[in-house]
Formats: structure tokens, sequence, C-alpha cells
């Protein structure tokens, strides 16, 4: 089969340009997240509720990614801060190239936190490194406690995982501590942060992951400064 | 960029397999399904509630496709009706060539309705015909309205769109009305079944529709037959 050597080469390109993305994220002090879930997890809705808590004053920027549509570029804009919309046409991920073409447009010296919404698909992103400091995995809980081990390589490689809707939690059968348990099978360091974008308090243990994730970025950032 | 031609290399042989395995169908009189969504939006519950509801002497079988793990093939065993799991390993849908392998334990002669359960994804599966009388998409009400817009290859390649877990309704901000409007935007002949796996009478609508399909399909096979 010719398709193996094919897809290690796009990979390989891939990761070149993601290596680059990293250099220059690094320079910038940039820290770059980037989220992934199936379609409908509630990426766009965390993100808005995370927007909507910032300082006006904080440096963030978004870029989400579709097949079509700029419905989401539309929702995250109203926060004021800039975001684009990608939209791959009928790619199932975004990789390197899409998101350096998006950034040419921005000063990432103004931008301490970059958020990247990929597209909705719990498979095909995890294969394409965008330079990112942390992937994010995020599974609602209406889609069954068994995904982690259905869609092993995304929970492997992301630092945190948000368990996101836990406000349908009494009406779905579905057992939290089980779908907990069945990610740290994959990856027992995994992060895990339960959330809801609509219950009060439903933010706040994924806020304060992210203000500590930030703290933590800037700090080695210092430190990598201090010693050059 | 040389991925669109070898692309269009590995659609090409999919292709062919595709079209023999629709000749073998027709041939055995086997109305073949392919059920199409993102990974949690009730693929594993319909077919399981659908088993369920069937006559013993129903011949009918199920392949189901996961990354990883047999849990639904567990999961529809318990029904008593032949099913076999598939296990891509990284790849993010089923093709041809997959069904073919697994078929081969199989007398379709025996087999009058297959399910075909694709990998949870809404992107790429809909790109891999799989020899299949029609594909279904499904979507769950917790999932949000513009999804037909975002992942428009799916819907518009779909004879039917079941909208899933509408059992969920008074708790999740969702328009059903727009989520079928925007359905038919993209394709404006898709039949469209709302469906509940949980709610008493949540199943008629789609078994509804699975009779009224299966019978469309044996009548046609009987006419084909007569003038052959």
């Amino acid at each position: 089969m010719e398709r193996l050597p094919l897809k290690s080469k796009v990979l390989n390109e891939n990761q070149r340009i993601a290596e680059e993305l990293r250099e220059r994220y690094r320079n910038s002090g940039t820290l770059c997240l980037n989220l992934i879930s199936s379609p409908g997890s509630g990426k766009t809705a965390l993100l808005e509720r995370t927007l909507a808590s910032l300082d006006p004053s904080t440096r963030v920027a978004v870029l989400t990614g579709d097949l079509q549509t700029d419905n989401d570029a539309r929702r995250l804009a109203r926060f004021g801060f800039p975001v684009q919309q990608i939209t791959t046409g009928g790619t199932c991920h975004l990789d390197g190239r899409m998101i350096e073409k998006h950034l040419a447009v921005w000063d990432l010296d103004e931008i301490d936190l970059l958020f990247v919404e990929n597209v909705g698909n719990l498979v095909c992103p995890s294969s394409y490194d965008l330079g990112e400091a942390s992937k994010i995995v995020l599974l609602s809980v209406t889609e069954g406690e068994d995904k982690p081990l259905k869609y092993p390589s995304i929970f492997f490689k992301s630092d945190l995982f948000v368990l996101t809707k836990i406000d349908l939690l009494p009406y779905v059968p579905f057992d939290a501590d089980v779908a907990e348990a069945n990610a740290r099978r994959i990856h027992p360091e995994i992060e895990i942060v339960r959330a809801s974008a609509t219950a009060p308090g439903g933010m706040e243990a994924w806020l304060e992951w992210l203000r500590a994730r930030t703290a933590a970025f800037k700090e080695r950032a210092a430190v990598a400064g201090s010693v050059m």
C-alpha cells in the first residue's frame, strides 16, 4: 500500500511547520492551547464563557476551525477579542499550514494566550501537531463513558480532559467517575476538570486550570529568558 | 501538492470495491444501511433498541466500527443476531476493504438487512462509499442546530437524518425545527425522523421508516428480478 509513506510525508511536513510555530510562540511568549472534541461537545460554548470572564485588557486571540460556515467566529467575536475563522472545506482537521497562514495578519508579540478551536472530530486532529503548548480534549456527558477507550490517541496526547455539560448529568445514564477512570487508563497523568457553560460556578475548575497553566507558562518563559 | 492525486487513487480503489459490494447486496437481496454520526450521538443505542424490537426470525446482521475496543459488538451481540466488530486501529472511517473482509465469514444470502455502524466521525466516513443502499446520518439534540451547515457533506449524501435523544430537548438550548431546516438547506429531499432510545414511543418513527425502506427495497428487487 502506498498510503502510509505519503501519510508520513504529510505528517513530517506538518511537524516541521509545527516546530516553527512552537519556536515563534516561545519567542513571543504566547501560550497556545489546542481544543479538540467531537462536534457538539461544547468547545465554542466553553470559549464563549471563557472570553466573557476575561478582563478586556487580556491579550487573548482565537482561531476557530470548521469545514464550513463562520458561525463560531461570529459567536466568539462578540467579546471584543481578535478572532478568525479557519474554514477547511472538506478537511477533517486543522494543520500547521492553516495556522501559519492565519497568524500572518496578527502580531504574535501582542498575544499572550491563543486558543485554537479545532474541527469537531475526535480522531484526525490528534495526528496534527499545531505547535501548541497543550492539547485539551473535551467530552460531554451525553456521549458515553467509554469514549476514552474508543478514541485513545487524543486522550493520550492531551494534557487536560474537560468533561463538559455536567449540568445534564441528572438526565443521562453517564457515570463521570467511570469516564475519568477510563481516561486515566489511557493516560494516567492527564489532568481532569468538570465544566458546565450554563450552571452557576460551572466554569470555575476550568478557569482555575487556565490561570495555573498561564502562570506556569510565564514562569518557565522567565526562567528560560534569564539563562539565555 | 501530491495529496490530492493520492487521495483520488485511494477513493477510486474504494469506489471499485464499493461497486462490487453493491452488486453482491443486489444479488443476495440484502439491504445495507450505513449509519454515520459524531461519537456519542447514539448510533449503538438506536441499534440496540432496533434489534430488541425485531422478531428473532429476522435475518439481520451488524458490522460495527471503532478505532479501539469491541464494546459496541458486545452490546449489540446480546440480542442474538450476528454481529462483528471492525477495529480500525487509528483509521477514522470504515472503507470497502474492511467490509469485504468481515463479510467473508457470513453468507450474504442469509442476510436481508445489514446495518453498518461507522466510526464516530461526522467528516471522513462521508467520503467512503461502502456499497450501502442508504447512508443515514444521526445528530443528537445536545450537539447544536448548525451542525448540518458545518458538516454539509454527510447531510447531502444521506437519505435519512435521525435526530436523536429528543427526550433531552427540555434540558438543552436546541431548536429541532431549526436543525431540520438547516439539514433541508443542504439537502432539500432528505427524510427526517426524530428518535429517543429511552422515551416511550421514541423509536416509532424510525422503525416505521425502516419498515417502509425494507418494503421498498424488496419490491424493487422483485421488479428487477422479473425483468431479468
